[in-house]
């Protein structure tokens, strides 16, 4: 990966054979960067993607292979536990034109992934809620 | 719903059994947003979207049930008639990992929805178009 | 197309008939926008996505017509060859509520466009890769 800042903006760039939320995290990590929306396009090789089962408290799982355009990329960085805790749903577009999509378990980078992390001031840490079962944001 | 500002931006998080388009024009009219750029991922258990159809000026509606990931939310506040006006566009992914996408017009969440309202300076108002039959931002 | 600045962000509304990509690069050159991130929701009635290929490095193409919502439409201003440098992916949906999602070759709109171009300081120039045989960003 390689990245820039720009005001309150980074730009990162995930390459070939990268994990998404490994080099996200890291980037957080490294730039100490508490609060950020999120918002990048790319292409993937590898994908798990969730759909929440809500009874189950659980994510169905979608794993996927081959070469996939990122349609959309799309959530925030906050904290929990004294670490980033990185949330992203996604969109994908498979060879065969076939859409994918939900809650991001997993994604490896396939070509490139071009990524906009606003950051804000302040931080913002989630907080379990037994009731949906997700740990939410808490102001 | 509960929400915070960071400097121009509102994050915001609406819960469960809430109305995505309703919280957020409630948040527009307690703080008096005129101009925003919206962004949000989450989860419904309910939601009605739709493509429009030129030659009939009307929208074809898909009403959809049960939990589904919002994989993308994006639109914008602007203002008509003296009032908020949310225009929202969403890709969701249902229990079945089928994927559905549109014009809002109905989100309840199901889980969470977890927004950034990017506020700008000034309003933008819209203003009817008959040709194709929409509000169209008017500078 | 019309558009408006509020501080860092243009406001951009293509209208039925135009061109994102020739609209966009056109308030890049007119505007000298160096470096942005782009988000826009809208409605075309013309599109051609594709999917990248690695191995061929040539994107698969899907080629549509018909009033197709744009559920989602992000992606980048950059540089290269002295000019601007547009990448955007995008998620529609047909009349059938059928979703297509990929790397954006063609975009016409059917309806309108509305879209938030935010810039950044400074430039950033793409390089060729030649493993993936991409055009990517280089800082």
């Amino acid at each position: 990966m390689q990245y820039k800042r720009f005001n309150d903006t980074y730009m990162l760039r995930i390459d070939k054979g990268e994990e998404i939320l490994k080099s996200l995290t890291a980037l957080c990590e490294k730039e100490d960067i508490r609060l950020a929306e999120v918002s990048a396009i790319g292409a993937v090789d590898k994908a798990a993607v969730g759909v929440y089962d809500l009874e189950q408290q659980a994510y169905h799982r979608e794993d996927l292979e081959g070469l996939m355009e990122i349609a959309s990329l799309q959530g925030s960085v906050t904290r929990m536990n004294g670490k980033p805790y990185i949330h992203l749903h996604t969109t994908l577009a498979d060879q065969q034109n076939k859409t994918h999509a939900g809650h991001v378990i997993e994604l490896r980078v396939g070509a490139t992934c071009e990524m906009f992390v606003r950051t804000l001031p302040g931080e913002v840490i989630r907080k379990r809620d037994e009731e949906v079962g997700l740990n939410l944001w808490n102001f």
